[in-house]
């Protein structure tokens, strides 16, 4: 028989680790799991740390630091990493760790459940088999897996607040799905990574997403830059539609002359953001601002909130945003 | 032969009725929407009104209202209104005209397109001929027609940038679907109208749609109240997750002694926020926070903005929210 492989599993709380508690679910340290574990330790050989114990609604930029942090330090000797996290932001932390984690030389997968494992009917034993399948296929990068698919972690989108299908792999093909033939990996989509892994946990919180609605007080440019933002992700309209008559181009001129960094993408699910396309766009961009083309606004604020965490210049990020780092955007 | 019935189409401008111009596509009225008319008049006795000419991502409330004051008052005589709307924010406007038109005694169809009809491919023809069939059918309500398939105005959502397939009805059945049938009307989906038709076009512009994002800011609440905002619409995480721990409740806590109304959604495309299953959402409902349930976030702000335009204090705004006024919401 072939030597099992050697799995770390961090949690983090979240509903897949949660109790019904006096005031709803709690996220706590449940027994469950362990009895989960136990099954899929007939397949691998698997540790358990427990990182910390949290909502997902509550986890902040600080602790994906320590996320990225513990993957880092503590992957030797393992094959692959799994992460269990609450669904709510799970995007946006797999989306992080990715840039956190340049050549990352293992698996990272992400993955949690909709209902809590103590229930008889939870979607959390499905998911941790196919995050521990695709954390032991071998393949480097960050990932999550949901509902028998696994896709890029910048590429996740939490689009559904209850259904069993609850991430979509957006503008990507997923990198994998679970079916008759097991775990089937599309290599198309793997990043391809080259070089030395590295920790880069410094991020900026000083940035915004707006998402347009009509007739927006273009003041909250001004607020903005007042409240010390260093970067804003505007979820345009459309392929990039932003009020620029009646005022809204006036704001957006001065934040970039403030140095303020500004990248657009769009409020639909689906599609890319291009500016080039309708007169309000060419505007924007003769005006300096970063094209989100088709990221996810999950992908396109982390990716933001990391560059100026590097200490990017606008210069610096406006060339970052024009480089495919994980998958994340399509060139 | 059957009396043709008599259609009133209004144009907005919008791709539909885009040019090529200098700086990509300009909305101008185009002689190719008369040449689309030409043929549709074998079937139907139309009059086209001009009503303003713009790119949606410059529509704003004060158009919403010129747009419904028109329907209002041109109506007599007609069986059915078809509006011409860029996609953009098609959305925003078909929501507003929905609250500011109760009881609506005729059919009131927005559509548009994603390709200039200009173009030999343009999905224009196809979305006038939809909309003109359900102008035609006889169902009161405010629908928006698309890509054959038509859905109640107060819960289409554009999910796509580019592709066709822009809109789809969210967390409702379409009302109606083109196929070998023709249209195919789903009765159980039309809004039950029993009142005589007002029109209550007042609306407040003083509403901010706020997507929540890991380590936001929770001074942004007071900016918010200090930018004069008398209604905030929270896109929380999944159910309503909402950043609690860390300060965010005592900024939501301040704003709603303040007096604004605060509504939570969720950012989750699909499915309904429910504060009631999470310990942090139980929180927010004491505070007195108004649950969105599954309405978009497009209907959200829109039933909030006129709300709060049509003089209601909070206690009554809680209540209209918990009525289901023309299909927006699921009780």
């Amino acid at each position: 028989m072939a030597q099992k492989k050697k799995i770390l599993l961090l949690t983090t709380g979240g509903t897949i680790a949660s109790v019904p508690g006096g005031q709803g679910l709690e996220p706590r340290r449940s027994q469950v799991m362990e009895r989960e574990l136990e099954q899929l330790r007939t397949y691998y050989e698997i540790t358990v740390r427990d990182v910390m114990c949290l909502d997902s609604s509550n986890i902040r930029p600080q602790e994906w630091q320590t996320i990225a942090q513990r993957i880092f330090a503590e992957r030797p000797g393992f094959d692959g990493v799994v992460v269990s996290h609450g669904t709510d932001t799970m995007a946006y932390t797999a989306s992080a760790v990715t840039f956190m984690l340049p050549d990352i030389d293992l698996p990272v997968v992400f993955t949690g459940s909709q209902l809590p494992l103590a229930d008889m009917l939870s979607d959390g034993p499905d998911n941790l088999r196919t995050a521990f399948a695709m954390a032991a296929a071998g393949h480097r990068g960050v990932f999550l897996a949901f509902d028998r698919k696994v896709m890029l972690g910048c590429r996740a989108v939490k689009v559904r607040a209850a259904g069993f299908s609850a991430f979509e792999s957006v503008n990507a093909r997923y990198a994998a799905q679970v079916g008759s033939l097991g775990l089937t990996v599309d290599r198309r989509v793997l990043p391809r990574f080259t070089g030395q892994p590295r920790l880069c946990p410094e991020i900026s919180q000083n940035v915004f997403l707006l998402k347009l609605t009509p007739g927006l007080n273009p003041r909250i440019f001004d607020m903005l830059a007042a409240m010390g933002c260093q970067g804003i992700v505007i979820e345009a309209f459309g392929l990039g539609g932003v009020n620029v008559l009646h005022q809204g181009l006036r704001g957006i001129r001065r934040a970039v002359e403030d140095g303020v960094c500004i990248v657009v993408t769009t409020q639909c699910l689906y599609d890319s953001a291009n500016l080039e396309v309708y007169q309000v766009g060419t505007r924007l961009l003769e005006l300096g601002v970063i094209q989100g083309r088709d990221m996810t606004s999950e992908a396109a604020m982390t990716k933001l909130m990391w560059a100026l965490g590097q200490g990017m210049d606008r210069q610096a990020v406006m060339e970052l945003f024009d480089r495919n780092l994980a998958g994340e955007v399509t060139l």
